[in-house]
């Protein structure tokens, strides 16, 4: 399957410079979504994660059904403001913006391999956040999954070692 | 299975007088996860709907999933300036102020049968907001699925004849 067919370029979306990569035919398809939901996840079963966690909101859109799929549970990561107890942050800056993310303070437990799940791997801000947040609480990352990489933002030198998996490269 | 176990009653969030349902302990747990969304996406079958949507961003976390046990597609339904495209936008107010939210206008085509899922049906806003796009774009809403029903806020009322489950009645 050709994922490229379903991806819309549209300019100078959300700011001028950008070039937005829209997923809504994608996920629209259902044979498009569930092969992409079904590579992520094949990916994340062979790094043997018992967690997904992905970032509000496109990284819920394609987490969730990767968590189901693998059959493991999902932990959102949030913008402040919506976790009801207590949380742990990291502020982080991202293609166009800053922005902080927060995770309940018992979401990931010591030991706990997750895999994180997002729409688009840009600068890597939002990944290297998330990563944090897991560590800090005792956890390992041991994949990222993304449908599409943005190669010349270089995000992917921020994870380090950690295995990384995009279904499209732009 | 018991869903009820796995929900953290917070009073006063996000403000005072607000009973919040924190559903992040049912996502974590693989089991009441896995059940949660086949239990809908079984109700989706024997609708016969053929797409799913979900409102930002809860709406995401339980509709993605049921779309991909359900074998459809998923549109998501966003706060306003997040599709790069051309929406149709409603209004609506909900259990703690008010809100837009929009869809892409090819999101629907006519003679769609549409699943809408959510977490939560508080005074049915979210739902009835997008209902009226569906309509306005030629689609059908043939169900309406949620984990947890608020009884006592009569958001069903305003769902008139479409079909409903809710796993949890509070």
């Amino acid at each position: 399957m050709n994922l490229y067919d379903f991806i819309v370029n549209v300019p100078d979306f959300p700011q001028e410079g950008i070039q937005f990569k829209d997923i809504s035919n994608l996920l629209k398809d259902a044979d498009a979504f569930k092969y992409s939901i079904d590579e992520l996840a094949k990916f994340g079963k062979e790094l043997g994660a018992n967690l997904v966690m992905g970032p509000d909101a496109r990284g819920f859109i394609i987490g969730c059904p990767v968590a189901y799929a693998m059959g493991t549970g999902f932990v959102p990561v949030r913008k402040p403001g919506k976790l009801p107890r207590e949380t742990v942050e990291e502020s982080y800056s991202l293609e166009y913006g800053t922005n902080t993310l927060c995770i309940h303070k018992d979401a990931i437990k010591k030991g706990d391999k997750v895999l994180i799940i997002d729409d688009l791997l840009a600068t890597g801000g939002t990944i290297e956040a998330t990563i944090k947040l897991v560590e800090r609480l005792g956890g390992e990352v041991v994949g990222v999954g993304v449908l599409i990489e943005l190669e010349a933002l270089k995000g992917r030198k921020l994870l380090k070692d950690i295995a990384f998996k995009s279904l499209m490269k732009y």
